[in-house]
């Protein structure tokens, strides 16, 4: 089965709206975006929508490409003082050239709505975070959708990136997953895909789970882009698809916590 | 090769000696007990005598296992804030009734030897920590005494707990090790164990890890007294013994972090 994630999204974002419409709260998400990467700026309008359809008033500040760490730390502690602004993030990747911990580190705790800096990410490792990272989140929407447990499954998951190898890997583990971490440096990561009752990819490199990688009625979650998903659709008891898959559900996992955090 | 912690813990003890020394400073180290666990004491015990023949007073605070989360919190919280004591460690495991996290998170940053408060653990897990969890300091101390590079190892983790799974699977992956964490949910753990180059052990039960699950020459560090040893040090390429494993080299770690963290 395709995992539905507009479905998803909405079942999200009905329940955010919801929320906000009792509260009477004015929400407002400011988006930072640094360089001029079309496909970053993408997914920010895809943000700016959703949030606008959400009632949350949305706002992009942009910076050019060659900022230093410093000057945009700058930048960023004035953006996240606004009192009137609920939630911060920052679109990544960004330049080479910055040093992104550092600056994700300036956004305080209850505005953190990617729970990347370094207090978010103590308390989501010691579990004790309010919100779960959107990648996280994600995960945990489409098991609750189909009604999947991840109690005893076998789970490989592919990358240990900031965004989603590391903190999925963690979570899967809490929920009782046997989890193997495939990286560049894994020898035979087929070894692990193969037996695993639910694989979890978030590289960025096309085509690197291949048909003959999964098993038959395997889990695919495809944060990266990673999977040949002509072809390993037809093996999978479920997976994401590359359009209206796990993106619509991370973009409707970043307003929810906007509003976990706040209302 | 039988792992010899205790000439690796000298080793480490002896840098640490040499840089109070130099130095000139005083440190002071302060471990909270509490209740009347004789392994505890046996273990505290055994900090108080590596600390004093390393230079540093060590001081313990005893309290009563039916004391609350809150009443134990403040008392942390006075002896986290004795401007002469340079580092302060909790003993675990607490009574049940206690809060670990909420307790471990009166220690401040700078002097939390053990790197287990929220905030420490926020630097660990993104790279930005001055110093490793002594279970970590100890699979690397071993690593660099018998030339060990984990990279492109494949690494089976058992336990995922606060002080060593959780930590270590963490730091392995990011020394490009293939880490597969085994828990109490994993249906088959030979299949992990018996493929894994690496196994790192912190469950505490004995008898866990039997030699037919363990290759030929695997590297085998047990945190958790999990190894059947008399068989086990049969095939393993290295192995760390039940006495004079990694206990001596974790309280080494913990009286480095301390040198680390103030000098």
């Amino acid at each position: 089965m395709i995992v539905d994630g507009r479905k998803i999204s909405k079942r999200i974002l009905d329940e955010a709206k919801d929320k906000i419409g009792k509260s009477g709260k004015k929400l407002r998400l400011a988006a930072v975006l640094v360089g001029d990467n079309p496909e970053l700026k993408k997914f920010v309008e895809l943000k700016r929508k959703a949030a606008e359809d959400t009632g949350i008033e949305f706002r992009i500040y942009e910076f050019p490409e060659d900022i230093s760490s410093n000057q945009l730390r700058e930048e960023l502690n004035k953006i996240a003082k606004v009192k009137t602004t609920h939630g911060v993030i920052i679109e990544l990747p960004l330049p080479g050239h910055l040093n992104t911990q550092y600056l994700l580190n300036t956004i305080p705790e209850e505005k953190d709505v990617d729970v990347l800096s370094e207090k978010s990410q103590g308390k989501f490792f010691t579990g004790r975070s309010k919100v779960l990272p959107p990648s996280v989140e994600a995960v945990k929407q489409i098991f609750g959708e189909y009604n999947i447990n991840p109690k005893g499954k076998t789970a490989a998951v592919f990358g240990y990136g900031l965004l989603v190898g590391k903190l999925v890997s963690h979570w899967l583990i809490q929920q009782g997953a046997t989890v193997s971490v495939v990286t560049e440096h894994t020898k035979d990561p087929i070894r692990y895909s193969l037996f695993a009752d639910l694989i979890i990819s978030g590289v960025g490199r096309p085509n690197l789970i291949t048909a003959n990688m999964v098993k038959d009625s395997a889990i695919v979650i495809d944060f990266g882009r990673d999977v040949d998903f002509d072809a390993v659709s037809k093996k999978a008891g479920y997976i994401t698809p590359p359009l209206g898959g796990v993106g619509p559900i991370v973009v409707a996992a970043v307003l929810k916590n906007l509003v976990e955090l706040n209302l």
